[in-house]
């Protein structure tokens, strides 16, 4: 009586959700203090201020349809104007509001990408470890997910096994650094390698390949390592941006695409992702935070606190013996399981109440993702019990 | 390059769109307060005050995360339950909060219910007028949208019509009441009817045909009209509610999707509606917005100004000799063209600088839509003009 792949999809009980209803449980029998819970990247960093000021401020708009009334499809003029200006002057490129399209968040943006683009055939690649839901969003677009195999152990672009991947049916390379869940930032390097796969595939094909760049962890970097604006290596680029970790409005949902105008005729890219948007029923992006992000674009929330997770962290899990990359960016820890097996890992993590999530969504076995968006002193008290769950494989 | 279809969607002028943008044009040159603007459905009456009490209130909660951060997909649980007690008092049934999605607006809604729903070869039928985009949202699901002939004048369900259009392949049937673009309140009588005819067509095909019943102008009534709460009529109904018109927030997008569980297994299709939200990018509702309704729901803003202005323009053009259905809800008038054509009327209301939509594109010919969600004296200050367009055609 319904489609049975939506149902399987939302009725599916996934491992962070279970997670979540075991630590609700557990919490109940010891005491919610005594669960250690690194399953969800739910920032806990609390927004900048001007987030609540801008609000406040809003408010005191004497005509209230003017806050909460519909904007364009597109997004307010003036909002697009501030993240044109703020983009060009960070990055320093020249790209125009009329390229830039509000979205309820990167979720919808990626989804609205790809549907934009897909033509029946079309494939998408993205290299692992990836987040989970970009095969849910790309197969909504009509197309295939195929996973590109990285370097062992940093996770950076392996440039042969991503020549080797890409064919005549590659629409689009999805990317994302930082990276969810490793945390990996893709070097300059990295970039101008894969950017020139791409123009030499471009060549090869007669055809164009688009780069849609997934980075709400743009922001979030530590040790004032740089992420390589796309739209400055690669003209096929399409970023999908969202304010939910920059800003701390996760639940907000509020983000946008941003249509290279370096594209060959970028307007067409831009009607198609107006289309997608009103086909999967966004009528605009939620009118209060569009006013905010005009106000609050370019602040971020209080980033040095997840530094202070990851050094003590990350120095901790490998002074004890753990093997992880140590990530530059986002808020999440990839521990390699020392027995190999990301479940193993997972399940005696429970045992000793640290709950990470497997490594298998993300499609790379053998791993967990510890995300460390919680309270310092979590960490701290969590760290004894790292120490006895690496040491249970000694005994 | 680009999906051709979302191309087609995305590039595509509104007629709506090009009356803004006619309407700036001749604003600057008679003046914007000579241009009579009622192509658009976006409510001038201002929020009622709880909604800024709300927000300034939650401004005032002093960790930011928990206002700002994810709520489950489904939305926060709290508010959901706020929302089945309403309900319940209202229309005297019993909803419970579990079978409540929480959605960012009506488009969604009606766009993740086709979806959850679609299986192959199935079609939605929706009766004349209707609102243009059901095509595009059921189009999405992959379906067919069929569009049904109602009664000449009152735009009342005809039931035989109705009863002709089903066939093996109807998966549900989408309802508007109040009804843009023509302000009708479908009759308890019809809707009994309708439901007799769906009962009677489920046995005949030995399957469920959902009843989705699109509801932003439910509170948006006049003169004591009663709009039949579906729920408490047909079992397999499912709700697509938005807050966009009962509290002048269509930007902040918010709204729900209420799986009525009367539906046997009603638990599938709340999956099946879990899992199509997913699937379009929907990762929860506006954090903030969800927590408004949970102090506003009931609440609505002044619907009185509205009703005055009903009163004055319909009285009016009545008067002036126009033919149109006095509208029992919404903010519309759906006035008949005196020459039969609704461009060559539209055509010529703007020489009276009186922009109205032409009705083709809600499946009826021959009318123009007349939005009076505006200001009470611009409809005043309108009205020589609509006598003088009404005269021009007795000339």
């Amino acid at each position: 009586m319904v489609n049975q792949y939506m149902y399987g999809i939302g009725s599916k009980r996934s491992v962070i959700r279970e997670i979540f209803e075991y630590a609700k449980a557990r919490g109940a029998e010891v005491g919610p203090e005594n669960v250690f819970d690194f399953s969800i990247g739910n920032p806990n960093v609390p927004a900048p201020d001007c987030v609540k000021e801008a609000i406040i401020d809003l408010m005191n708009e004497p005509d209230s349809t003017k806050i909460h009334g519909y904007t364009s499809a597109q997004g307010d003029l003036e909002v697009r104007k501030v993240i044109a200006d703020s983009v060009n002057k960070r990055f320093g490129c020249s790209v125009v509001p009329e390229c830039i399209y509000m979205t309820v968040g990167a979720a919808a943006s990626v989804t609205i990408s790809a549907s934009a683009l897909y033509e029946e055939g079309d494939e998408f690649l993205t290299f692992v470890p990836y987040f989970t839901e970009y095969k849910v969003f790309v197969k909504t677009a009509g197309a295939d997910l195929k996973v590109v195999p990285t370097q062992d152990k940093t996770f950076q672009i392996d440039i042969d096994a991503f020549r080797a991947a890409i064919n005549e049916h590659t629409k689009g390379v999805i990317i994302n650094s930082p990276n969810n869940p490793s945390g990996v930032v893709y070097s300059e390097e990295s970039i101008k390698k894969m950017c020139a796969v791409l123009e030499e595939k471009q060549a090869e094909y007669g055809k164009k390949i688009f780069l849609i760049s997934d980075e709400p962890y743009r922001e979030v970097v530590y040790d004032g390592v740089e992420v390589p604006y796309l739209v400055n290596y690669y003209d096929n680029t399409i970023i999908c941006y969202s304010y939910s970790k920059a800003l701390s409005l996760p639940g907000e949902r509020i983000g946008y695409i941003l249509v290279s105008p370096k594209i060959e005729n970028w307007q067409d890219v831009y009607f198609a992702v107006c289309g997608a948007g009103r086909a999967l029923g966004y009528v605009c992006a939620p009118s209060l935070m569009q006013k905010v992000i005009a106000r609050c674009e370019g602040s971020t929330s209080d980033v040095s606190i997840y530094a202070r997770n990851r050094n003590l962290l990350y120095n901790a899990l490998v002074e004890y013996g753990y093997e992880c990359v140590k990530p530059d960016g986002a808020f999440y820890l990839f521990v390699k399981s020392p027995s190999g097996d990301s479940y193993e890992f997972y399940e005696r993590g429970k045992q000793h109440d640290l709950l990470m999530v497997p490594s298998d969504d993300f499609g790379v076995p053998g791993y967990v993702r510890v995300a460390y968006c919680v309270q310092t002193e979590t960490i701290e008290r969590a760290l004894p019990s790292f120490k006895k769950l690496i040491d249970s494989y000694r005994d």
